[in-house]
């Protein structure tokens, strides 16, 4: 038996998140179907960094998964993108060691987020950026997102949904990339809440539009309420960017 | 009765091209159904600059349609837009002579072709560059292009299915514009034929590869036969840029 990492990218469009689901089209249940499909019937479960949810696009998700096949390393890439589907691709396989754990191992994530600044509407952009019309005040939100970096309790901007008991995260970098019309918040931790990013973003664009204060973000920080932090930004503006492991 | 003229985007692939086809999706027939609900059910028919096939983008097709309606002008991309699906969006409305036709008077049209030069698969690109995995002879296409360039009989670059019969165009610019691993080829001429700009795409690629050599083009050329030249480039790369106007 060979443990395999897999680095992967996917058009989050036309899936119902990351994780499988009884009759819903998901990225783990269409990997594990082509995995099924090379494996004779049998079933290779794979596990991911994390999940994604619906509509959220990946550029380099990491999964892993157990094979005894004898395929060399150099062909898995080719043998599974040549059965999955367009939406998804698999980047790079590489044999690793059995203790390796996508989910357990993560030291941390690299989400970007993308914003089209423009009141245009941009039909190539549809499922792959979130439309603001508004302009924004880029300096009041640098200050917001400078509160934000850090060791905090982030239960303020997590999904009331979450059953997580931990809510304690570090934020090492948040920082925006500037290309035309769009702008990418780009955000580095040692990992994220269930809705984190998308909440961050949309209370960062309360902060931008002047609905809020820069300085409001330590209150809604210390208050620990859900409630407190601006909406949840739409999920097809989100990237998983890259995974990072110990 | 005012005539407008539109400048209208669309992703080309949810749609069976531009012209209204029965019991097919078509971006004329979307924007017909949309005029005729404004207009409480009486048709008003739209006339683009020219077809675009299934799968070909547009970023600047140009259209017209007149209407006794009393909307300001500023107002009509807004309801146009809040009414039509988000794969296709109009970017600006003006009022214009009734003597201006959209298709007659073009004065010339640009097109691009986006090629995705990696041997990586890009959920993200599939439906808008031609994937590449070939180094490509940038010297070679240059050389190929430059005998394309001027005023030809472009028979051998056009479907043999076109019932046009004066064949001859100028093309005034070919160019290619480098961003990371997308190579788009830049058409700009008076007038193109019926897959034209596929076919010189599909044959300078087989110049690129090797296939073929940059002089070949000029025989291909006086050959007047769509045989001599190479393979039809898939639709979906391809972009209507802009239209221009006498």
């Amino acid at each position: 038996m060979q443990r395999y990492k897999c680095i992967i990218s996917y058009d989050g469009t036309g899936f119902s998140g990351f994780q499988i689901q009884p009759n819903k089209r998901t990225v783990q249940g269409v990997l594990e179907e082509v995995l099924g499909k090379i494996h004779k019937g049998k079933r290779i479960k794979v596990i991911g960094s994390g999940r994604t949810d619906a509509g959220v696009h990946a550029k380099g998700q990491v999964i892993h998964f157990d094979s005894s096949l004898s395929i060399p390393v150099s062909r898995w890439a080719i043998a599974l993108n040549s059965l999955l589907p367009n939406d998804v691709s698999i980047l790079s396989v590489v044999k690793i060691d059995q203790k390796f754990h996508a989910r357990f191992d993560t030291a941390g994530k690299e989400y970007r987020y993308y914003l089209h600044l423009s009141n245009e509407r941009n039909p190539f952009l549809r499922h792959f950026a979130f439309s603001c019309p508004y302009s924004l005040n880029f300096a009041a939100i640098k200050e917001a997102s400078e509160y934000l970096l850090g060791t905090h309790d982030f239960t303020s901007f997590c999904s009331a949904k979450s059953e997580v008991e931990d809510k304690v995260r570090t934020i090492k970098e948040i920082d925006f990339i500037i290309e035309n019309d769009l702008i990418i918040f780009r955000f580095v931790g040692n990992g994220f809440l269930y809705n984190m990013v998308r909440i961050l973003v949309g209370t960062l664009l309360e902060v931008g539009t002047g609905n809020r204060e820069p300085k409001d973000v330590i209150k809604i920080l210390e208050g620990r309420d859900r409630r407190m932090a601006g909406k949840t930004a739409p999920a097809h503006g989100l990237y998983l960017w890259q995974v990072f492991y110990k």
